[in-house]
């Protein structure tokens, strides 16, 4: 079998506020280095942080750099093979275009959320046999705050179940549910 | 079924570092709350940070109680939630210590490591099997730095497979290779 490639894509806007608003919310260091550490160990081909900010587009890109190219690269040769895997963009279309580009092919795009949101889910089954079975490329997105916005989920393909589908705590942080959800859609069995 | 109560263990002492030597690690703000949102989510009993530095351990619990009694609870049940699991402890021999006295029994202490050790292993449909058929509390210990020293495994009774088995590139953060152990050993199916 063939596995298709698969990208990462932590959305930075549109995401819900915990009152609900649409906003943009701010890039972290420690996402950039967690989920693309996670990244390369699951064989991801790119992790993509997604704003519309471009100084913090900057700001991500200049991390980055100063592991893969710079003065940190000697000091942590893994961390730089992970970060090798960093890229921007200004928004989840521009996303779908590169992959796109890069691939020859339209890729799946498929959102993740911890709630339910009303609309019908992929089960980690079923979304893991295809992406082993290729070859369409899949954008698996995250979201960080309170979650992706509507306009997100209207943007994708396919929604994937929860983590923990049968409702109760949840309250994963993103890194945490990036590194769940790769190991359960690409890990070894 | 009765599942055996599953405690996690953040262990900065004693650490390996990068070139080898026996360390104390600092604890980490985002350490404290990653993991006791990973812990929460899946029903872990109790989440102890484990150093020997009587400032950190202090700093650690100030951390938890501004969440949980503090000024913060209402801004964040969900997260006053999740820190509530957190204690710390002077070493791993108290986290056994006070498992066996809230218990009434002994732990199995389960070491965790990314690389081999040259030590046998179990897998984690093993320990998962045990931790569902009860009734022998489990502590699962994870190094911070570059991994539990030698002595920590010495005092462990079993070592966990590493998450990616077939060896490669394995560099994940404490925080998401946590969940995603949670993830095998106590997730839903």
């Amino acid at each position: 079998m063939t596995r298709c490639a698969v990208d990462v894509a932590l959305v930075h806007y549109p995401i819900r506020s915990r009152t609900g608003e649409i906003v943009t919310t701010s890039v972290t260091n420690l996402d950039i280095h967690d989920i693309a550490r996670a990244g390369r160990t699951y064989g991801v081909r790119a992790y993509h942080v997604v704003t519309p900010l471009e100084i913090q587009r900057r700001l991500v890109e200049g991390v980055a750099a100063h592991w893969v190219d710079g003065p940190l690269r000697l000091r942590g040769p893994e961390r730089a093979e992970a970060l090798s895997l960093v890229r921007t963009a200004a928004s989840l279309a521009d996303v779908v275009r590169s992959i796109r580009d890069e691939e020859g092919v339209e890729p799946l795009v498929v959102a993740t959320s911890g709630r339910p949101r009303g609309r019908p889910t992929v089960g980690f089954e079923d979304l893991r046999a295809r992406i082993l079975s290729g070859p369409t490329p899949v954008a698996l997105c995250f979201g960080t705050g309170w979650g992706l916005a509507d306009d997100a989920f209207d943007r994708a393909d396919l929604l994937l179940d929860p983590v923990m589908k049968g409702g109760g705590y949840n309250y994963l942080s993103v890194r945490v549910a990036v590194g769940i959800i790769l190991d359960r859609l690409l890990g070894d069995r």
